[in-house]
């Protein structure tokens, strides 16, 4: 059986596996005040340029998605997202339990283009109701999206002067940002992200890690007391240099690129046979996750040798399919793959 | 000027300040443990014909719906609404501060239609991440809608069977209640609602009460202690029976229905006038709100006189907007504006 | 049969209920957006001598402590407040089911005294884990206190100094006040509560009032769409000009004080009368609040013939009660209570 | 330097870490539906004699204590706990921040006593506003509490025939229950837990474990669809098995056990000593957890050498301090310490 079914089928990069043993009898600080956690962040910050960056570790993504958003957030403010994005279909509701409505725009390809976010904050302060009203407060987006797409780093400005113009954060949600970062076509730098978001954060869990996301406030916008809301929201590890261990490891010797190129290479020979085949595909990503409409007889055949994911039903006699590579997909079962293609 | 801006520009029916009057120096309990409450509860009772029926008196609208929602709702499940339902878009996120979300679907006229709503329903159970989202716990519909249009018996009876499928409760926001009973085209009574419903409220604000409506679990749906969680909500008022004392009067010699009355033959007699002169109607509602399209040039001149209420930009050179009429509006009035359009 | 029960079991002053009456049929816009708020504003502004203060008026006291306190602390912030409060004991959870924590302290006859409040916030900041505790982030104080105690202007001063220190919000709750002012014994002023206290409210249901408070938010620490989140939280009245014009009517030629005087007139007879007869007081109420350690046997025989309430057993063989005057309390009743007590 | 701060300051038992390593490459179905999950289910409930028990595994015990609570309780209702209780004091107000309140009890040595327990229940019951008031759905223990002392199977008996006099779950925090197991004097089992509890947790970030709690909820009492609340709540991890194959090797070949005794071992040496020696203790723990009243001067000289915790100031001289063993305690370091002290 080959496994294509998502990123996070596997255990940890073995490299983290291996630090995390070879520091298990140190004796350290709880709740993140340790050593391996503050290397971890300063790698981060160096990373990003920023020094003063506020960095911290988050077991999981809708965890971090909720404690960012619902602390940032006014009470009568709610987040603007793509209704393909993961905080308003596939969270279970977790912002709205924080007290926050999910906005949503239709997106295109899982994308919020600038245009369609300034129309939309623009008709809200036109409204002469609007104080009854939910105020935009934020804007999330994903990088790269649920479909696999990239902002640009033009886009990226765009939409960042929208929300300058209207008073809202832009928060980027990187459950896959290795992924992005080691796509040939990419043009937004892990500095430009820094630049031209209010926070946003690393994915671990998605990207080698045995789990764990940095959120990272780049410039003033961290909460006050954003430790405290952490612990509050049940968030906090009492023994936090296990997330501090793997950013540690992630961010030493181009770890995290390395991993988001094996999945990158291995996806792009996939989808370069795909297209040679005629496949054809939903979206057109570069990155990690693709979208294929696949013929119902085909995808029952191939479903005996590899798992996929299911995505939705394209039509009577077709499926949209998730094909997904990952730090742990070699070279040979991208081969076996296309064979089986 | 005349006013037809909306149903909640004066003060109370005349008969309800004559009560309040009367009844000023009265000793009585608080918190709604009075006989005046007493007295409506059993009133309404008697109107539905379910001696059991939960009644309860609470000061507003988006108070009512908050904590109904909150109340009835389990964590995981949210409220399913049409995208014009007031909890989706008029409340301020009131649904959503109580920790829920609001599954929106588009709705035709302000309605959601039965089929709409059992397809939404079995899309949802088919996902196979339905546990990785909000399930839908109740629906959410208004009579008159939002438009000023009517669910019709067999509407109503179709969204139950769709409701009692699928694990909903169904919910009916009254707030004009008044002027839907009052409509020669319904053929919804107060009887049938109990029946159809498992909770709905009667609006008393926009319905001839200072302030008020009363909510009604007909069936057995009344969560545990809902005069504890009113009183959480901040929804308690010390001196309850304000409340009981106008529904009291409300279900006393037929006001409730005179009140709607009036308000239905004034508008009808400005529907009339309005296609009679080739107005266009934005919906085509039968009750006490008339929804219009109109010539940005004559409305200027129409606001000289008349006070009405801008719904939305219709195009470039047309508007919508709202003429609404009340149990206050004379017959003068609505011959006037007639004369005037 | 008396009533000495509490101060909202009759309707509204007279005079209240004329206003209503003679505004009956004027047409105002909604939400508050009236003449008669704006009115109602103004006077209080000016009483407090404070022209730029937010105004705003609520419902209900639970409503009004539940939006302040929730709409002012930060997420990791708690309130704090004698075990007496309201807020702490008599709310239904009200505060807590809005996200915070009511941190209490003993309180000495329903007071916190500056120095216990002192001792408990610099404990929290010395304790090395209060990054894992409840913030301390406001003072709540009830004025008068549930114990019908007075703060002088003193020990307010020194609250608020014991706030400043520790960057917590002082906020007063009047549900009372207008019996407070008109003690003898008092020695604050709505001037001086403005220049003392962050914000508080001026009760009216139980002073006068159908029902309503006002909240005053004296100085710069208004929460910003302040409007939006009464409406998120279901506080907002369609007529709130019903609002407007009973807090017109309070502060239109000295009524508030007038109804006021009325109370504590009859309450300091009764006391007098109580102290001569050798009762003994469970608090020295010198407001419109009497505690009353009454034996058993007595008790009984009293509310055969006097509606008084009950507080909690004292000891096996007598009962603390409260007696209660009111703007309804007339002398003659007063003089009848004197001579069966 | 020697290390008794806490339980918390090594990484995982060996055991476990070889089993991550083992397991790495396997590929599992995400968010706990893989078969490591369900082997650890399976052992817990047959160490607990419940085929059909509910077993989850959630990261940390603040994030456990929240979702237990706030699913379990309606929102009416707060949890009973010690003022020493974790959830009242050291969790940041995160029970509150879920709508609930906490309602303390004084305790005794860390413990509720059933008959304080049962005063306050009736007290409730008894009061004539309890409806206005926090009704007491839940009440929460710890074993061993936060002061070292167990419950005897007695005193649990006790608490839960009040618990089921009054309808309250019975819920037992179990950040340190393997320390408890491994007590001489302890009484209770597993299998007693499973029949004297509603719900309760075995802890393993405190007991060997990287982090991770195994809920488990022996009888009919499990939140519908909880899986979705543990998502909603930002709780669910998508390597869901690295929690579920910690937990499968705690229980295989008796490692939770011998992970206790270790810990019970060397602390009885310890407290041994300390008796012998002539030290003060504060409260008589019989677990891992030592609390020692020590002079300042001597605790200076002590920390020179030795980590311990701070607890609270004893008197002006003297300091409360924790003394905590653990799986990685080596009896070597006991004996070395005993030299120390």
């Amino acid at each position: 059986m080959l496994y294509f079914a998502n990123d996070y089928s596997e255990g940890a990069h073995p490299e983290i596996l291996r630090r995390l043993l070879e520091t298990n009898l140190e004796h350290t600080p709880g709740y993140g005040r340790d050593g391996h956690c503050a290397n971890a962040k300063k790698r981060i910050r160096d990373e990003i340029g920023k020094p003063d960056a506020g960095v911290y570790f988050i077991s999981g993504g809708t965890q971090t998605n909720r404690l960012v958003i619902s602390s940032m957030l006014k009470p009568y403010q709610g987040v603007v997202a793509a209704e393909s994005g993961h905080v308003a279909s596939h969270e279970a509701g977790s912002i709205e339990n924080s007290g926050h409505k999910v906005l949503t725009l239709p997106g295109r390809d899982g994308k919020i283009p600038a245009d369609a976010l300034e129309s939309f904050a623009a008709d809200f302060y036109r409204d002469g109701n609007y104080e009854h009203m939910v105020f935009p407060g934020m804007v999330y987006i994903s990088q790269p999206t649920e479909y696999g797409t990239l902002y640009t780093k033009s886009e990226l400005s765009a939409l960042l002067s929208v929300c300058r113009e209207f008073g809202m954060y832009l928060y980027m949600d990187g459950a896959r940002l290795g992924y992005a970062l080691a796509c040939p076509e990419n043009d937004l730098s892990l500095k430009d992200i820094a630049e031209l978001t209010d926070v946003f954060f690393i994915g671990g869990t998605k990207v080698g890690a045995l789990f764990g996301e940095a959120v990272v406030f780049p410039g003033g916008s961290e909460p006050e007391h954003f430790f405290t809301i952490i612990k509050q929201q049940g968030a906090l590890l009492a023994k936090g240099r296990i997330l501090g261990i793997q950013f540690e490891t992630l961010f030493s010797g181009g770890l995290y690129r390395k991993i988001g190129k094996r999945a990158i290479d291995t996806a792009s020979k996939i989808k370069k046979d795909l297209l040679r085949k005629g496949y054809r595909l939903y979206t057109d990503s570069p990155t990690n996750q693709l979208f294929i409409i696949m013929d119902n007889e085909r995808l029952r055949k191939l479903e005996e040798q590899v798992a996929v994911s299911f995505m939705n039903k394209y039509d009577d006699s077709s499926t949209v399919i998730r094909i997904c590579t990952s730090w742990a997909t070699s070279h040979e079962d991208a081969d076996r793959l296309c064979e089986l293609l």
